[in-house]
């Protein structure tokens, strides 16, 4: 008997109707012989009415365990309300919080990590012949608290319980019916990815492409969890991200992804010696926040030199605030900014056995007369930086001069 | 240190205002030394929304344990808000749900007992000098699942976790300020009353007046438990409900409640045998229809006598259904049914010890020309049922013959 996890968004059970269609699609599933447990989100929108709740209160210095209290009551109301949908049309269905369902995390309060699922309520519930439906999004901490994973937690909570339950597959319902090779919404002839590895999805989540949280494709990766991302609204397959050796015909470049969330800072003109790269990025350290792409440019006079970086763009005042503060320690002219800038990425496992990838790309985007900005790699990632009103230009000509265009 | 329960309705905590109202005064009672505990319920107007939510399903066959999973959310959301406000304005807590402290129930889903209450999470809270905020209404059941009480059921909560943790008093704030001779909006000349006896205010939560739930004043009279009524939105005493010996002055009457939550029904021209009144009231029994005042007439001529009785308005036409059904058992020529009915009822422990309470009741309704349909008595209180148009006068009159007018 196949046993599977089915994740359902917020957008998928936003409404009683929704949860109907829910209920039904999964008693297909039931029908056709497999054993099914369901992760669910709470309600759209409910969570964001739960933090605002608490932020309305001008709260301060309070326990991060409370916020918990208060935002994991959105999941329960769903598992409940579908528990009883599945009953009402004869299906037998049992729901669980995350501490009745043995989802053990640490104790780093809205952001837990899961450290542990103990399989046994979840797996008596499947063998007695019923769906379990267990709350996304959380579990109980070493001190007997409820705590939550932090935002798209649901997925992690999924990926987690089918590898706990050892799972065959991993079906994350959702608006968008699979990962493409790149915004559909930007390149028309952007094809839906029948597989993709890990490590792609991996890259393209970490570069903007929002279909599945970063941490559950690297929980998924670790554990070898097959993982579907599939519509709620429709009914037909989707993508499957799995180990490199189950996609058959790879590709060399499985897609191209793009990120506007991303401002650069140009240091000008700071002394080319050593200790003044520590100097700028200490401090930056320091406050938090994240520096991404680094170019230093090769100083002419052998005096002075350059230094740019990207942060994101809810980053950059802060950043500017910093260096600014710095100004005498790293000792540099001027500062620029800019955050009218997009990140490009070119994704692909192939690209590990395939040379002139990254020639490709700058090739491509000179041939349009786009200035890169800044460049950064990795081992199956090649990252641009450039101006934003290229997005669209930019992201048509890849797609098609790496193969992707669909017929 | 005196060790106190407060418990707050849901108009008490219905938004972030009302709340950090609600955690400014917890914080006048810290501050004055004493440990408190705090049982709270959901926001007004949430559980009525989980509960429609259940029935907008359609939801049909149902487990009741799921229905419970779903309406005890609304706690966990105002528990969690309750301890952050608390700890925004210096006061540290911590938020218990059902099952974190202790509240042991029976599996009676939707209208659970509670079973036990284990004191040490409450009291570990308190020693460690916090404020324990637990979720009123709510329970976890042996197996393993949430339970809730049914409605009134944070009330319970908060006298049984008195008892447990031993309190010295359990204040109830509520949108009245205390228990009244009468209802103050029907008697002007109403009087607030500093103390009543269990028994009294059983008797008059039985008979319509709404301010606490007869199952918790049941529970606080066994557990000797000190009750007090008060107002969430004023700052002054309340009523006390307690033993008997802690009423110094004992009035003879201490209140007047009705109820138009009654409906009368007459069996006309049965057999005056034995065995009718079974026949009669057998199929009602069966039906789960509670009869309260039964008056059997006289027969004149010792074949056929009359039969009187009330039921509940809501169970009149299930009642007239049954009856109907049962005609040719019971053997009656006809039925009347009138729901234009009200039950005043006089009540006070003082009973005991006075001859002639209910003789000035029925004298005094008489002087003002208002017919007697029905008597029924206890101990401590007498009932009559009137027609309902004459609710304010008689209320106002017997106010005024039992002396419990203001002055």
């Amino acid at each position: 008997m196949t046993l599977v996890v089915q994740k359902y968004g917020g957008t998928s059970v936003a409404d009683l109707d929704r949860i109907r269609n829910v209920a039904a699609r999964i008693k297909r599933h039931v029908t056709a012989g497999e054993k099914v447990a369901v992760v669910v989100s709470a309600m759209a929108g409910t969570t964001n009415q739960l933090v605002g709740w608490v932020h309305g209160l001008d709260a301060a210095g309070y326990d991060t365990a409370e916020y918990d209290q208060v935002v994991a009551s959105g999941e329960q109301v769903t598992i409940g309300l579908l528990a009883i949908a599945l009953q009402t049309i004869g299906v037998p269905a049992r729901s669980f919080l995350g501490w009745q369902a043995g989802i053990r995390t640490d104790a780093a309060y809205s952001k837990a990590r899961i450290v542990e699922i103990d399989p046994r309520p979840v797996l008596e519930c499947l063998d007695s012949g019923k769906v379990a439906v267990v709350a996304g999004f959380q579990g109980i901490g070493p001190e007997g608290r409820v705590t939550t994973l932090g935002r798209g937690g649901s997925d992690t909570s999924a990926v987690a319980l089918a590898a706990a339950i050892k799972a065959e597959r991993c079906d994350i319902f959702t608006d968008v019916d699979g990962v493409y090779t790149t915004d559909p919404r930007i390149v028309a002839r952007a094809r839906k990815l029948e597989r993709i590895t890990y490590e792609e999805m991996l890259e393209m989540a970490s570069v903007g492409a929002k279909v599945l949280e970063t941490r559950s494709v690297a929980l998924a990766m670790r554990h070898h969890v097959r993982v579907q991302v599939l519509s709620s609204f429709e009914d037909k397959p989707g993508t499957l991200v799995v180990d490199e050796d189950e996609v058959v015909e790879s590709q060399i470049v499985s897609g191209i992804a793009y990120s506007r969330n991303e401002a650069r800072i140009t240091v000008l003109r700071v002394k080319d010696r050593p200790g003044v790269a520590a100097a700028i990025f200490g401090p930056l350290a320091e406050a938090n926040i994240n520096v991404d792409m680094i170019v230093q440019s090769v100083s002419r006079d052998g005096v002075y030199a350059n230094q740019t970086f990207t942060v994101s763009k809810a980053d950059l005042p802060r950043a500017l605030a910093v260096l600014e503060k710095a100004k005498d320690e790293i000792g540099y002219e001027s500062i620029l900014a800019d955050s009218d800038v997009v990140k490009i990425s070119v994704i692909g496992v192939g690209m590990r056995s395939h040379a002139g990838i990254a020639h490709k790309m700058f090739a491509t985007l000179a041939a349009k007369g786009i200035n890169i900005q800044a460049i950064s790699t990795s081992e199956i990632k090649v990252s641009v930086l450039i101006a934003e009103e290229y997005t669209e230009l930019a992201l048509r000509a890849l797609h098609t001069a790496y193969g992707l265009d669909k017929d």
